[in-house]
């Protein structure tokens, strides 16, 4: 019955242990350094996830998410320590496995409120893993890549700064909810008007019918380009193509049906010396 | 007649020329590198505004905003050499002055959009800077830094971390918007619960109507030290002073009344050699 | 016969691509940006080989090496994709295996000139692998950490800064020419008072010879701690913790006789959710 | 009689507190984490320093170097502030001023030294400056910019990359003795074959005399171009030019005779909006 192994994608939850005290300890710290502290430890946070083809998100900053079908439980113990050596701050760390990807926040998010309070002061680099992760394979990973047609036409172009953020930021949250809500999907904004979306098997239809949702519902049309693998960049790097074939034909949802593998990475040549 | 001078605030838009193209060229670039990319071009803005007490917010992190009342306009041209020097990207500037920091915010942003799209492969390194900004002085900034009262316990430990900010984002949004649309006013969130307001000189009664308001509108509990002073920085850390006395009070809003100029920087010491 | 394997240690040379040439087109570039491009570029290299247990060094900034027994060669096409993602210059990479440190350096630089010179334009991010590697396991390695006897009353605190500076650099060519010359090994300058020798098999008489030799030559008194193992950061590990008995027992050198494994990374806990 | 104002050039010595002990505490930290701990530190320091066209030396890393005619003393507590802010380590800084840049380093190492030892727990983010700072005018800097006459045919495609570095390191070490010693000049290696001089207003002919010694005792053939202005930026730029008019002329000193004030950053643009 069961040889077909159960499944999961696994998905990390990283706090900064006790992080809002230590901000105004012993009295406020300057805004600048608290802003370059937190963006330069979240580009660390994405090349330690990116070295193994997962994906980084920055969250709220003082609570940041990857996706890690790749990456061993063991290797976050090396993030924990390079950020221990590295920054006048310390982080915990929660891995949850799940069918999927809210699931797995989920489970990690539990993990680490099991282990004690983000604000409690004796919790520090916690690093608690889903039991279920040593038993399970990882499974393929649906990545739906969204942009705005025309945001910069519409929007960078033609609004303040200040107003083409609120329109589109408004719209992110309502995408971010549709995908969670209906499709237990975890949906990330990367910057300009890019939203990541980590997500079950869904069919591209489904695809259509969220963004389909966001239009109504706020008036901001998105396009999708959807990829699947077995790791976050697998999957991502097929959607962003995909994407680009969107951009190309003018339509708002497609689907990779080939990988790329190979094609940015150079092969290493082995030579006789 | 005008022998009182005009005074202004003035905040720049940073817009990465030419982005979104770039990113997809030759082909899609991975992820998490561009993620790195954008943290680390902001962390470095942070720290170049933050040099002269100004405040940096990531916005949209191809579109980036300053308060920079003390910082020259030629320093930005200093800035697009570094990025220049030191990224595979430039950035143009647009620089505004204005009664309020919304009205800063429309003419930085008109004086980009004149220039050339964001898009357009021949606008690069543009830096242009509204005329006033010779002829005025620099008002005072007020400042309010914003949190959310008991959010650890009531998200970041209760929800799972998608939840938590998705909720709180919900909350950011009528934040900004509140203050935007009725007060002329810059909100950013700069990570975990909290929101930085730049605004014009409200009083302490309007910025409990619009933690009101936001109460009203989604449930969440915001509390606001306010600041004012010459700079962001200075405003910034009088508003962070205040916030903890509404921490240790339970006030939900409070002003500074006074300053805590050196309280942080040691002063250098003179000595015979 | 050979049922005993080869066995071998591998390292990697990195070299900026046509990186003079670049640093004065169109015009010479700032001295500080790229101070700050070479060491931020060399950060993210430590971090890079750091993460699979090797070390690396600075080298010349447009020449860096690093150990790297652990670290596939393809992973240094990823660090190569990274590089031409977040900077404006590329890299290219020679990864070679010797019986001896400075045999593999040796390869590695035959491979990168056997591409190219550092400066044709037409070489570009090679990655070149002595054949080799993909046929002999990795051998262990040594590693001796030296610092100077006393360093800080005796040159940071008694001298000026550049006489300090210029006392110890002498003494480290010094060190790095008798382990080149006399004992195939590769010594670098890592801060301080500092050098790592990257070592074939030497003895604790060998390494006491070697510190006697540069006291003699230079007057400067090294210590060292050695330590072996299967990476760099294996072998290192030990080796610092042997030069802090140094510290304590006034020894001169020390051989660390046990491993300290998982001293410093907690292990995951694996929980029931 | 004194109606000449005394002038002299400013230099700043800044050091990590107690920073070996801390990198064995409480057991040895990981190298690499070390390494990128040092070079990102070293960048930012760049960033600060080239702010205010100054410049920048790693030195030992745990001792930097800066020239820093046009930055206020109380802008390095700034920068104190910053570092504490963003790192688990702190400096002291020591600003001095002397008719040579050697004696500015000596002045700058003696205040420092005058506040504790560098591994005293108790020295803390010591600020201290020479007290005829305020009452001197600055100097023009001399910088003399040196390469390596054909340092890739030479030793990069030449050499194995150990081999090349030793041999550079040699020739620098002379060049700097001989700059320090018999000039009152502060050298400093910058990667690749670069070495910049800090010096007095040294003629044309003296910097010749000093790359033929080197080339008498060493065999490396240097060249050298020659600029000075009232920052270190100034001169550099200067210098840089000059050295490139010694690569295409194939003449071995160079000391240009322009200013080229503008030629990179952009002047920004007024414009009415």
């Amino acid at each position: 019955m069961s040889e077909t192994p159960v499944r999961s994608v696994r998905l990390a939850v990283v706090q900064l242990d006790d992080y809002g005290p230590w901000t105004v300890t012993p009295a406020p710290r300057r805004e600048t350094d608290l802003q370059a502290l937190q963006a330069r430890l979240y580009a660390d946070f994405a090349d330690f996830v990116g070295r193994d083809d997962g994906y980084a998100f920055f969250g709220r900053f003082d609570n940041m998410l990857a996706v890690a079908n790749e990456t061993p439980a063991e290797a976050f113990g090396r993030f924990q320590e390079r950020v221990r050596n590295r920054y006048p701050v310390t982080i915990s760390v929660g891995i949850g496995s799940g069918s999927t990807p809210l699931a797995a926040v989920q489970t990690a998010s539990d993990l680490l409120q099991a282990a004690g309070s983000a604000q409690d002061r004796d919790r520090r680099e916690v690093l608690r893993c889903d039991q279920t992760l040593a038993e399970t394979e990882t499974q393929d990973i649906t990545i739906g890549h969204f942009d705005i047609v025309d945001a910069t036409s519409a929007y960078t172009d033609d609004r303040n700064a200040v107003d083409a953020e609120m329109a589109i930021q408004r719209s992110v949250i309502e995408l971010k909810a549709e995908l969670r809500g209906a499709h237990e999907s975890v949906a990330q904004f990367v910057g300009g008007d890019n939203v990541i979306g980590v997500c079950p098997a869904l069919s591209v239809e489904t695809f259509r019918e969220v963004i389909d949702h966001v239009e109504e519902e706020t008036g901001v049309r998105y396009r999708v380009g959807i990829g699947r693998g077995e790791t976050a960049h697998d999957a991502g790097r097929d959607a962003k193509h995909a994407l680009e074939v969107c951009r190309e034909s003018g339509d708002r949802v497609y689907e990779a049906n080939s990988t790329h593998g190979s094609d940015r990475i150079p092969d290493p040549e082995f030579a006789d010396d």
